[in-house]
């Protein structure tokens, strides 16, 4: 950048030369809310940085990714909103990737984010992903992944959870007090560790209350919910149906109510329902639904906050932090007992 | 790039050496599938494209901008999943940025983008916009730019929208056929293009039906949903309580049941609600919501469809392209006669 232009950034901002000069270093010196002024008068006049002048420092994007499965959904919605609070005060831009919860969309963003278009990444897992090995050139080139949700134990990085164990036994529970016998649980992925951890909770607290367990009550869903509809409905028609569905995430239990409405099943009365959800109409339905509600606002701050831990060199990479925020059981119509 | 990787994606790929290579320079003889397929490849050998080779043809990023308020809705989140449908097939990555219906944030935005990150950007506008102006730098950057449901109709560009005024009309007279005469008209935004139309056709639909239009009964409503409960909390507790409410987004149709639920006012003996909304529970709410349901996954395909025309220079940036596709009244229990 030409020392005029310097000049004329410095001028309109009343700060020294020097000052915008840091700023444009990304120095610690200089305030976020300062180096964001002059980064954008600086693209205003159309500044080019120089590739050699910061040749020992990395280059910095500014942005950051975010890589979900979905955004109709409550959950990721409010976590977003987390995320960006974060990223807003640091002066960063959330680029939001969708997988429609399938490893091979994953797989390709994972690829495309290999080119450097961002500094890290934020992500929860696609329902079919098994491994992070698709992640790993990631981090090979140091660009840091927080997990948020759903995450993968295995991976030496930074994951924010909720007590999802806790919740899966807790929601179980709750069902089994109203007076169900026969708990259907619908789940999205064998794999994915807080899958495990739901259902882990769901078939103890079955045991813990001499209630044995039926293998065909667990259904396995697909992520096109069409079909989990049909998968439902299939489950409420057969012999031996179940007087208690707990549905790990919240379009399971839209289809479950969607069923229940097209066989005239009533709810609670015939069938109960509790889901995963922060469903912002669950209080609204007919009846309102019982949910497990996750901290979904602060669970996307937290993973935001540990990323730029990460990102600002107060930890390494390859940290193994894990933060954990406890949801909480909301009881509503679809689990009176009858 | 070196020879012997172009000679490894050929052998890799079983395709010729120029097949490799004119893939590389985007040559429209190579088919997309191919493409992507040698830029994968050529990506994992850490191939960095000589910016001299090129320097006749603009480098692409394969990138497109999505800014839109907010995802939380499903008008928003359906449109997204039309977008990525064709993106994919083009190739193509989406980026996705939310305003949160802030003017400030979508300028940050557009100011962001104009560093040459994406090649083009489908837009849906906050609800505080008045004018393109701080899009015309993007636009003087050749930076095509597509329009979809919240236009402005002065921009020289693409826009998509569904038939805002024939469906406000038909919503109100919806209401006023089921008994409704004082009927309140939740709006988002006095500038937008699409609220003038959909309130436009409210208004002309009282006139046809000789009902006095009451200015108080229209109410400005505002990004954030808390406060627009709060607003509508106030109208249902005031003397001349409205029979009717047509809330012209979603949220405000969210936000007017809680407001009757916490009043314990029955919908629809007390007020019925009709909205613009394409939520996947209206049919499970506590009555059934009657929507004005647009057709959002065909409108988000329409606009991704018209921006790649103007990529692919099948048509010029500011050609000004205008698509309307139709939406649907679908009545249910919130508008019930009583």
């Amino acid at each position: 950048m030409d020392n005029v232009n310097l000049k004329k950034i410095a001028e309109t901002l009343n700060i020294s030369i020097s000052s915008v000069s840091r700023a444009l270093r990304d120095s610690h010196e200089i305030g976020e809310k300062t180096k964001q002024k002059v980064r954008e008068l600086a693209e205003q006049l159309n500044y080019m940085p120089n590739p050699y002048a910061g040749s020992l420092r990395k280059q910095r994007t500014r942005n950051i990714a975010l890589v979900v499965p979905e955004v109709a959904n409550n959950f990721f919605a409010m976590a977003i909103n987390g995320i960006e609070a974060v990223a807003q005060e640091k002066g960063y831009h959330v680029l939001i990737y969708l997988t429609h919860d399938y490893l091979e969309k994953e797989m390709e963003i994972a690829r495309h984010l290999l080119n450097g278009r961002v500094d890290g990444i934020i992500m929860s897992l696609s329902g079919e992903t098994v491994s992070t090995d698709h992640l790993q050139k990631l981090t090979d080139k140091e660009i840091p992944i927080v997990f948020f949700d759903r995450i993968i134990e295995t991976f030496s990085g930074g994951t924010v959870t909720t007590d999802d164990y806790d919740s899966g036994y807790k929601a179980t529970e709750h069902l089994i007090q109203a007076g169900c016998k026969d708990i259907a649980y619908l789940s999205i992925s064998k794999h994915l560790y807080i899958a495990q951890k739901r259902m882990q909770g769901y078939k103890d607290a079955l045991q813990k209350n001499k209630i044995p367990l039926r293998d065909e009550l667990i259904i396995q869903c697909s992520p096109d919910n069409n079909k989990n509809k049909e998968l439902i409905l299939k489950l409420l028609k057969s012999k031996n149906r179940p007087d208690g569905i707990f549905a790990s995430v919240e379009r399971l239990a839209i289809a479950s109510y969607h069923a229940c409405q097209e066989l005239k099943l009533h709810i609670p009365k015939k069938v109960k329902i509790i889901g995963f959800s922060n469903l912002e109409t669950a209080a609204l339905l007919n009846p309102g639904l019982s949910t497990i509600t996750q901290p979904a606002f602060d669970m996307g701050k937290e993973a935001a906050t540990m990323l730029f831990r990460k990102l600002e060199k107060r930890t390494t990479i390859n940290a193994s932090e894990k933060v954990e925020i406890k949801s909480e059981l909301v009881a509503r119509g679809s689990t009176k007992a009858s």
